[in-house]
């Protein structure tokens, strides 16, 4: 592999406010960059003043969708130090989603060099602010230009940095959920473990019905019988019924979230039971009409721990919690940023100190 | 809506040699482009010099896969007329696609004038050669810089042209079919219905397999109970049994196919039955075990008809027609080309002619 080639911008750019940053809106001043080609393999690695990049029109990113991302999150602690969380986690997965898109995998040490440097000249970034922190996009592209189906050639591989807020807008809040009975957002045999477009394109359609609704995120059910439980929004989603967790299995059409087994993890540490296996909704209409659901939160990077307050399945409407965020949710909400902040103990190894 | 800006390339392409075109390789020398805002709708269409175009990183295309699609050809008849072949359905399709990506529909007329005026700026690149054709490539994709999970507030509908060979390198020639078991296409409640990239993103690792495993394609089952017949590769699927043509019913999972509705009304004009329904493989296979499965073949706008001389499923190989062009097919294949080039009477109107 070639060595790091960093070229800084002249034109720093002015940081926005920490308490108006919401998600995804505002970018630093630098961008990591890494080509591939079959001759060379992935090439060329470089940090650069962030800005557009040219791509032919007919880059196949553009017609026939081939692509992987990741999304982590770097934190300046207490003390000072610059932090990442599980980012091997996260490198992993990128590169099964890449095995799944016929995309040729990334040695994890060039990207993960590429993302700490990057964040090293872009620390500045790391906005402060409680609940905010520098979310980091890397994804990757097929550039040929050519409308033929199949893999690219060619890829572009890129990190950006995004100083956000908390994902809802409303903070760590318990949101309501509209159960997806139409849509289906992935399926077995399909693209559902990995985290490519695809999977957030078919969802688009329902979560604005849903939020013309007047719901925050939509429930998603398997694809085959529409009667279990897969994710939540762009989340892994947890239920507390009668003191157990209880989680969909990993079955193929579900994302393996870095916060999913963080909260695995910690339960088991803690001794609450948690069990990773189907759960049928009619499963959790009876635990509510038996006044055993306790709690349900939806898990993921961009949120870390998001109550849901209510389920509306058909005709049913069902409250969780009264509406309130429960003890668990926000004990591993406390827990999980807790220790991403540096403000607890570090026992099970997850931050990633960077220099 | 603005009228049409024409700015003409100063430097025209070298032609590619029309005995060496392959599929979607080659592009002319302008592209038509239309943006989209939320406060001005679609504005400022315009053909311009083909050429790279600048997009932020964070544009959502990259992310989340907010994209649709059309695939069309234009052809030079004998008398030298530029015609299109049912541009209608094509434009009425995009639009249906549009919907289920929550992206903004697109008038029709006003993207018709764009190709139309596009195509007799590039006329030359229309190539000679009975199997050759410029192919249209209308796609929209998502632009706006941000990284939440939503509809983009900003998008690019660009028309590129490719002068192009037969799909496949070996022309109208039967190709030899995988049954894919372990990865499905398309779904019930997905995107399957509307040409978008996710599709083509979940199929390139199944393709990528059976090309290893020596064949061309892949057949698609449904994916509920992987029994259903679904599409061949990016194409839909006829087969004619015991006199009968039978293709898939558009059940919300297989695209509604231009040469598709054609096929089916040309058999229909010629007496032959031809039903649109559920088609079992096993049903394939007790057909062809009593020697009633005559002749299947694909149909598309790349490839118009392809023949499918054997099929792969699971320890089984079914060989059709002796590996042989079926006679159906071979018609169906001359008919259709010869109405698109003008060689044939076009007593249903689908020839549509440019100025």
């Amino acid at each position: 592999m070639d060595s790091l080639h960093i070229e800084l911008s002249q034109n720093l750019k002015q940081k926005p406010e920490p308490s108006a940053l919401g998600f995804g809106q505002y970018f630093s001043d630098h961008m990591f960059m890494m080509e591939y080609s079959l001759e060379k393999g992935w090439h060329d690695p470089k940090i650069m003043p962030y800005g557009p990049i040219a791509l032919d029109p007919s880059a196949m990113v553009f017609h026939y969708g081939q692509e992987v991302f990741e999304g982590m999150k770097a934190y300046r602690t207490a003390i000072g130090e610059l932090v990442l969380f599980r980012p091997d986690m996260n490198l992993k997965r990128l590169n099964e989603s890449c095995e799944r898109l016929s995309i040729p995998q990334v040695e994890p040490s060039t990207l993960l060099q590429g993302i700490t440097e990057l964040i090293k000249i872009d620390a500045s970034w790391i906005p402060s602010g409680e609940e905010n922190a520098l979310y980091i996009r890397p994804f990757i592209i097929a550039t040929e230009p050519c409308l033929g189906v199949r893999a690219s050639h060619t890829y572009k591989l890129m990190v950006i940095l995004s100083p956000v807020g908390s994902y809802y807008p409303e903070g760590i809040h318990p949101v309501s959920i509209y159960v997806e009975q139409r849509y289906v957002r992935a399926f077995r045999g399909g693209t559902g473990a990995a985290k490519t477009a695809s999977n957030y394109a078919a969802s688009i359609k329902a979560q604005e019905d849903a939020k013309q609704s007047g719901y925050s995120q939509v429930l998603w059910l398997d694809g085959v019988e529409s009667k279990y439980v897969e994710e939540v929004g762009s989340m892994n989603v947890f239920f507390k019924v009668n003191g157990e967790v209880i989680t969909p299995a990993l079955s193929g059409s579900i994302l393996a979230g870095v916060t999913r087994d963080s909260v695995i993890a910690l339960l088991k540490s803690w001794g609450i039971p948690v069990s990773e296996r189907k759960v049928a909704m009619e499963e959790l209409v009876e635990a509510h009409k038996q006044g055993l659901l306790e709690e349900a939160f939806g898990t993921g990077t961009a949120a870390v721990i998001s109550p849901i307050g209510s389920m509306k399945w058909g005709e049913l409407e069902l409250s969780i919690g009264g509406g309130k965020t429960g003890k668990l949710s926000k004990k591993l909400y406390d827990t999980i940023t807790g220790i991403q902040r540096g403000q607890l103990d570090d026992s099970l190894g997850w931050r990633y100190r960077i220099e």
